[in-house]
């Protein structure tokens, strides 16, 4: 692995979909196989991209205005491309990243409304052709993500957000998923953890002969 | 120009060129003229934007990339716009503003050499049509503030390379108020404070006519 370029892999999925859980499981499969990978995360992945995610938040009287907190975004993920992913790539090892621009696109796009071209022109100003080799969404209906991130103790700004918000991230997500089906593989979440990480075995099967290990 | 709509006026210039002393005479300039008016600056000018710019100002040891620094000029500046500038602008107030979009044009983009293109790409992104009605230009040449520095003899490489930028920064500003000349005016800095004065007397008679006051 270490002459060719390490796969990007994204993990996506609203609140409460397992996502914790399951990543924990593809690192210690990865592992298992030899691979050399880092896990990460979005928004953050460096001290100041976390800065970044802090200032994002933070529950504050100001309202932020959807520019900034789109830019603030990038503005983490040009960061944490540059210092970590990119890096990482490079030398071969496997990225395996806790949400990425997809993220900005159900969030922002689907669940706040913000055009999606917006959010594209930024995509391309900051990444260029850098996207994920592949992107697993665990989905579950609403219902089910819901009552288990409220297990989790007290709502951020994000969570607050009305079931509206959400059933529109989800129909966002699903899109993104018909519209990049090459890298996109859609996980049923409501499953049980076993048929869940049955799936996710098929998938890093497939994966493992896409990035030739 | 709407005569209910307040005139957007920016300050840009190098280090040392007296924008503080001036802009305070401006200031009191338009008291006196009973024109409704606010102060404020870039980066900065909102508890949000603040934090940015302490994000920003702060030394680290992670390198800051080159896009994160700019996508967090222009979150800044998108924070500044719509809590800000535009509610004071459609108010029917004058917003003096100490820096905005072409000093990113002159520091990042004469200075540190980021393409044009690149920042014009975020103004856009950001601003849309908002543009600033007069943009004062306070320029000399940077040996006025170099010359304690050369008087000890020879430039070191870091005198040499502060030199450098400082003369870059000064060349794109010279050439965006050639570019924008419609509403550039470049006051030469270097004259006595009495001279610098009496050219803003001429700007602000320009600027009361043109904003209907």
């Amino acid at each position: 692995m270490s002459s060719t370029r390490g796969l990007f892999i994204t993990i996506e999925g609203g609140e409460g979909v397992g996502k914790s859980t399951n990543i924990d499981f593809i690192a210690q499969r990865l592992q298992r196989q030899g691979i050399p990978f880092i896990l990460t995360r979005e928004p953050g992945g460096t001290p100041l991209a976390e800065d970044i995610r802090q200032l994002l938040l933070t529950p504050r009287d100001e309202a932020v205005a959807e520019n900034t907190e789109l830019l603030l975004m990038f503005a983490a993920r040009a960061q944490h491309i540059a210092e970590v992913i990119e890096p990482a790539l490079a030398k071969g090892q496997w990225v395996v990243c806790d949400r990425f621009t997809d993220a900005t696109f159900a969030y922002q796009g689907g669940g706040r409304g913000i055009p999606m071209a917006k959010i594209a022109d930024l995509e391309q100003w900051v990444q260029g052709d850098l996207r994920p080799d592949f992107t697993l969404l665990l989905d579950a209906a609403i219902e089910v993500g819901m009552s288990r991130a409220s297990k989790r103790g007290a709502l951020d700004r994000f969570e607050q957000e009305q079931q509206n918000f959400f059933e529109n991230v989800r129909a966002a997500y699903l899109n993104l998923a018909k519209q990049h089906s090459h890298r996109y593989r859609v996980i049923d979440a409501s499953q049980s953890l076993a048929q869940v990480q049955q799936s996710l075995l098929t998938v890093i099967d497939e994966m493992m002969t896409a990035g030739g290990a």
